[in-house]
C-alpha cells in the first residue's frame, strides 16, 4: 500500500513554519507496512492544491493532507478535497456539539467562523479532535482514501495515533517492514560510510546512515511476511555493524544520549549537579526535558560571568587571571565548586568559546574544556569543535552527556 | 519567475530528519521576488527522483534540489539531474584540489568515495562549498535551471547565501515582493482571525496570520515594481493592524521576544540573573543563544530541587512546607534570593508544574508562578498554561521574557 503526504499552507511555502508533521507521519507509516514515495507542500491556492491531490490519487492508495482546516478563509483543504472527490459538505451536528463543549472548557473564544470547521460530507468517517477546533475526516474515492488532518502538531499527532492508526490497520495487510537503528557518536559521516561500504549495497535488509542531531544513525530495514521473519533478517547485519563500529555505538532505536544518561542516573540513584558556562543552561535544559529527572537533578549553575564563577562556585580570581575562564584549571575549580555546594554523586563543568568570536584571550572558537566528577575522581576533557555557535554549544553538551554515560554505565 | 524545491533523501521520507532546509529556502525566495508554488520530497530512488525533476522543469523556471550529494552510493541527486538535463559528469580538477585542501585542514578522513563529489559537467557553474565535501552546481536545460545544493543545513545555507543568491539576482528582474510581519503574543488564533477578518480578504497587500513558536505573526505582503511602491502599499494596512491589535503586538519582522529582551538589556546596560525551577535552564539557554549577552547575563540558577532552592537561593524551608515549591511565596523568595546573590538590575524566578503529571500537591499541570524584580519592586504573575510539558516550559519562558520586555522597555 502506497501513501503520499500533502502538507497544506502558504506559511510552509513562505518558510515561516518548518514542516515537522510530515516528518512525524513519515516515521509512523513504516510501522504499518505502508510505503511512502512522495511528499508535497502546496500553498492555500485551490487550483494548485486540487492538481496535487489529483496527481496523488493517481499514483498512491492513501493520501494524507495535513493543515488547512482552520477557521479562516485561507483554510481550504477540506473544501478542495471534497470537490476533487465529489462530496458535498454539510453541518455535522455531533461535531458542532463537541466543538461547543470544547469552547466551554477552554478560555478560547467561539466565533462564527468556527462553523466552517464542523462541515463534513454526510455519513463521513469523522476523525475527532478533542484538543482542538478542527476535526479531520476520511474521504473515499474509487477505493482510495484521502485522510485530512489538522496542522497544529499536538492535534495532528493525537488524531493520527488515536483515530487514524485503527482505521489504517483495518485497511492494510500483508508485507511488513521492520527497522532497527544503531546509534553512533563521535565518528564522521565519510569514515562511517567507508567502514560500512560493503553493507550499504545490500537489498534486504538495507543499510543506510542518517546524520542526526549531533549523532549518526545507521538504520537497518528488512521486509518480510512477519515481524519474526524481519527480525531474523536483521540480526546478522546488525551484528556485523556492531563488530565494525564498536565503541562508536552508544545505543539503539529510540535511544538518545540524554535519555540514556537520565535512565542511568535514575536507575542507579545518582544525583547530579552542573556548572555551565559556554553551554549557558543547555545541559540543564536537556536533562530537565524529562519529567522524572527531579529525583536526580539537584542544581544547575549557569555561571556565564566570571563574577558568578567566583561568587557561586568559588573559582579563584587568581585562576581566572592566570589561566582564563576557558582553561582546564577553571573547569576543574568549577566542578569542584558545584560538587562541594551540592554534594552530588556526579558533577560536570563546561567552559569554552562558543563563538562566533573568541574572547579577548584569542583562544580559538570551539575550544571547550569539560570536567566530570564521579566517585571521588575528576576527569578532564578538551574538545576542539567546529561549526556555528549553536552547533558548538550542542556538541559540547552532547559530549559532556556522552562522557557521563561512559563513566556511570 | 516560478521556483520549485525538491528535497532528496530517504531519511526525509522515513521521518528521521525534519526538512528545515526547504523552510529556510522558502523564506529566502520572496526576497528575490521569486514565487514558490510547490515543494516535493523524494527518496533515494532514481526513477522517482527523475520523474519529479521532469515535472518540476515542466511547470517551474528554477528547480532547487537539496541533499543527495554525499559520498555514498545512495546519494544520487547529481547523477539523476545530469541524466534528466542531458549532461555528462567528469572529474573537476579544481574542485578536487579544493576538496583535498579541505581534508588537509580538518580532522576528517579523505576516502575514495569522495571523488564522486567532485564530478561535474564540463564548464558547469560550480557552487563552492568551503565548509563541506560536496560542492553544488547549476545545470541548464532549455533556458531553465536546476540548482543542486548539499543537505547539511550549515553548508546549504552558506552556499545559498554566498553562491546562489548572486546567480539568481543576475537572472531575476521586474516585479518584486515585499513582506512585513507584525508579531503578536498572548492572543488566540481564532480571536486574531476574527479581529482581522476584514483585512484577510485583501489582494495587494495580502494579510495572513501564521502560528509561530508560541507567538502569532501577521504577515502583510505587497507586490510592485519597486521596493518603494511596495512600502507605500503596505503602510495603511499595517497601521490598521496596529490599531486593531494594540498591546498584543510585541515587534516586527525578525523581532523575537528573546532578541528584543537581549537588546533592551544590552542597550540599557542592565544586568540580569535567573532562578529557574520548572523551565530548567530554558530561559538561560534562550538568552545565551546570543553571543553578546555575556555583558548582561550574570548568573542563572537552575534550582530544580527544593534542596537547591534553599541552599543556593535561601528559600525558607517553612515557605516550601507551608505553600509548596509551586507558589507565589516560593517564587518571591527565589527571585529575592538570586537578586541578593548577584545584585543584578533585573531578576526573574519561575516555578510551576510542567507536567505531564502534577507533583504531590495536586496543583494543576500548567500552573506557573513568575516573579520579576526590577527597580526595587517585585512583580508577581500567575499563569495557567495548557499543552505538553515542552509547550508549557516554552510558554512559561516566553511569557517571562515578554513581561521583562514590557517592564524594561
Amino acid at each position: 500500500m502506497i501513501a503520499e503526504i500533502i502538507s497544506c499552507g502558504t506559511e510552509l511555502l513562505m518558510g515561516q513554519i518548518v514542516d515537522t508533521n510530515s516528518a512525524t507521519l513519515s516515521a509512523e507509516l513504516p510501522k504499518l507496512g505502508i510505503d511512502l514515495y512522495f511528499r508535497e507542500t502546496v500553498g492555500d491556492n485551490k487550483d494548485r492544491l486540487a492538481s496535487v491531490i489529483k496527481k496523488a490519487l493517481d499514483r498512491s492508495d492513501i493520501v494524507f493532507t495535513i493543515g488547512g482546516l482552520g477557521p479562516t478563509d485561507d483554510d481550504i483543504t477540506k473544501e478542495t478535497v471534497a470537490e476533487v472527490t465529489g462530496h458535498t459538505l454539510e453541518l455535522n451536528e455531533e461535531c458542532l456539539e463537541e466543538l461547543k463543549a470544547y469552547f466551554k472548557n477552554s478560555d478560547k473564544h467561539f466565533s462564527l467562523t468556527n462553523y466552517k470547521q464542523v462541515m463534513f460530507p454526510k455519513d463521513a468517517y469523522i476523525l475527532k479532535n478533542p484538543i482542538g477546533t478542527a476535526p479531520g475526516c476520511v474521504f473515499e474515492k474509487d477505493g482510495k482514501y484521502v485522510i485530512i488532518m489538522p496542522g497544529p502538531p499536538r492535534e495532528f499527532i493525537k488524531m493520527y495515533k488515536e483515530q487514524v492508526v485503527p482505521f489504517l490497520r483495518a485497511k492494510t495487510q500483508g508485507e511488513i517492514i521492520v527497522s532497527r537503528s544503531v546509534k553512533t557518536f563521535g565518528i564522521s559521516e565519510s569514515l562511517l560510510g567507508e567502514k560500512l561500504k560493503d553493507l550499504t549495497g545490500q537489498t534486504n535488509p538495507t543499510v543506510a546512515d542518517y546524520i542526526g542531531d549531533g549523532d549518526i544513525e545507521v538504520r537497518v530495514t528488512a521486509k518480510g511476511a512477519s515481524k519474526e521473519e524481519c527480525e531474523e533478517l536483521l540480526k546478522p547485519t546488525i551484528e556485523r555493524i556492531e563488530s565494525i563500529l564498536g565503541d562508536y555505538i552508544y545505543g539503539y532505536d529510540d535511544d538518545t544520549i540524554p535519555t540514556l544518561v537520565k535512565d542511568l542516573l535514575l536507575n542507579n540513584n545518582l544525583t547530579i549537579s552542573l556548572a555551565e558556562s559556554c553551554t549557558g543552561g543547555l545541559i540543564a535544559k536537556t536533562l530537565t526535558d524529562y519529567s522524572g529527572i527531579s529525583a536526580s537533578f539537584l542544581f544547575g549553575a549557569v555561571t556565564y560571568s566570571n563574577f558568578a564563577k567566583m561568587k557561586v562556585l568559588g573559582v579563584k580570581e587568581e585562576t581566572l587571571k592566570k589561566h582564563g575562564a576557558v582553561s582546564p584549571e577553571t573547569a576543574l575549580e568549577m566542578v569542584q565548586g558545584v560538587e562541594k555546594l551540592t554534594g552530588s554523586d556526579v558533577a560536570v563543568s563546561v567552559t569554552g568559546i562558543a563563538g562566533p568570536k573568541s574572547d579577548d584571550t584569542q583562544k580559538p572558537v570551539g575550544l571547550v574544556y569539560l570536567n566530570i566528577y564521579y566517585k571521588g575522581e575528576y576527569h578532564p576533557y578538551k574538545l576542539n569543535l567546529i561549526g556555528s555557535r549553536e552547533n558548538i554549544r550542542k556538541r559540547a553538551s552532547l559530549t559532556a552527556l556522552n562522557e557521563i554515560r561512559k563513566l556511570i554505565s
